[in-house]
């Protein structure tokens, strides 16, 4: 039998309710939970604690929410008025095999594990995570789809710019659903991949001769791509679901004066399939606990 | 060159506008629309008239509501205050070649073509129709699946009750998603087709065995088969979906006093894709019109 491991989660958001969830469901783990104060649901066997009731030294995993800390070591807690201050000094009295999961993490956090050499693990900069992530990302496109557009997904012309990990899965839920789906990519070997698996394919230069077929067009590009010139080829009655990070690859201000519908879809699993979300989560910090 | 067809639209609803709008595009057909004098839109070379100014006489078809008409005559016009009665005398004045387009037909309807011996094309009674429009129908229940679970629809257990028309579209909608699909039939030959597409399949009268492990429910059969055994048994946090139309297959009443979300969703290909909808009755009346 596997030894308890004592895991504190301070702070985090909606999600991280099904992932107290599904890890409290593992017998072998100790649940501590900072800043979840104000949620009325209770865990059995789960122990509420404020960060002075803490003590780091016991700790084999400290989860940090997705967002990490700020520059001041503070942790969000969205289920929380407490202030949740993790200085050097809180971070020097973890015992150095002790696991610290975030999100992303900035420089503070960075050099905070270092003091004691903890091993730190960015969740949202993980390939499987991504690419669990997409799924509910890719059902949050269809389903935005659905609702905004006035013909079926069926037999309609949908673009999707990117063959990335989320390119490949919204490719393939709309083609689940009998879509015509076209993969545009600037990269051969991405191009290459999607012809393989049947979609037409068009490179990133050559869009623009096919974009006026186009009844929905899904962006995952980085970067500003469907810009004015695509815009303008565009059917007013298209839409544009654009999944990349901040700022987005679309010309949102161009598109609203050609009156094109463009949506900057940004949070997709937490908003369709919170609890798949948390347990993505969970599933991962799971497999990195028992095997450390 | 064809002869051009003279065909009146006399009331409709809003699935009525892309069916305008399709027809309009086809060059060999003449129309004329009463009930339609409150659309903003307009139709270029699409003559708005009254019931008074038209001429049956000249006429090749008639469409008429999907409602039909009622028992003294009268046909609904979503867009219109005009009250438009077809009294036996209007339909007296048709050439007995005029085909005579409605979604379904009561007495009244079937008594007044007879007059003249016209043919009565009952639309929504077409298994083609009803395959057709079954498309937008399983996405739109896909949508309310996506919206209302907190889970996502890959790999999530759906369990499909009925594989006619609508349960086959819904069942591979599903599974073109990733889901884990059951369908649930009482027809031996249903259930070895379901088998044979790769479904887990079972008989109506086993699924309480099975239906614990159900996340989404999708019922396409119009009996009362997701009754309150079926409900007792199924997760609180499962939903159902039912397809059937009215009263439906379930009971609603327990459904909620279980706490189960149930939803009673008809009318969705017009709610999703009432442009597919429209084109959809649009190209049926367009082949009946040139085959005749």
């Amino acid at each position: 039998m596997q030894k308890e491991k004592r895991v504190a989660i301070i702070g985090g958001d909606a999600r991280y309710l099904p992932l107290i969830h599904t890890l409290n469901k593992t017998n072998e783990i100790n649940l501590e939970l900072i800043g979840f104060d104000q949620v009325e649901q209770s865990y059995t066997g789960v122990k509420q604690s404020t960060l002075e009731e803490l003590k780091p030294e016991q700790l084999d995993a400290v989860i940090l929410p997705i967002t990490g800390i700020d520059d001041k070591g503070y942790a969000e807690a969205v289920f929380s008025k407490q202030e949740l201050q993790l200085t050097k000094d809180w971070f020097k009295r973890l015992p150095s095999h002790c696991l610290v999961f975030t999100g992303i993490a900035n420089q503070t956090l960075l050099d905070s594990v270092k003091i004691k050499g903890n091993k730190l693990i960015k969740l949202m900069e993980r390939n499987d995570v991504a690419i669990y992530n997409s799924i509910p990302t890719a059902e949050g496109a269809i389903m935005l789809a659905i609702q905004h557009t006035d013909i079926t997904i069926h037999q309609s012309e949908v673009f999707v710019y990117g063959f990335g990990r989320v390119g490949k899965t919204t490719a393939s839920a709309f083609k689940g659903l009998g879509a015509k789906v076209t993969v545009v990519s600037k990269d051969e070997t991405d191009i290459a991949r999607a012809f393989e698996q049947g979609y037409t394919v068009c490179h990133l230069s050559e869009s623009i001769k096919l974009i006026e077929n186009c009844h929905v067009l899904v962006n995952t590009i980085p970067a500003k791509v469907i810009n004015k010139p695509i815009l303008e080829k565009m059917k007013s009655d298209a839409i544009v679901i654009d999944l990349a990070s901040k700022p987005g690859g679309t010309d949102f201000d161009f598109a609203k004066a050609r009156g094109i519908h463009a949506i900057h879809a940004l949070g997709l699993p937490g908003l369709v399939a919170p609890k798949t979300a948390g347990e993505i989560l969970a599933f991962q910090i799971q497999k990195f606990i028992f095997s450390s």
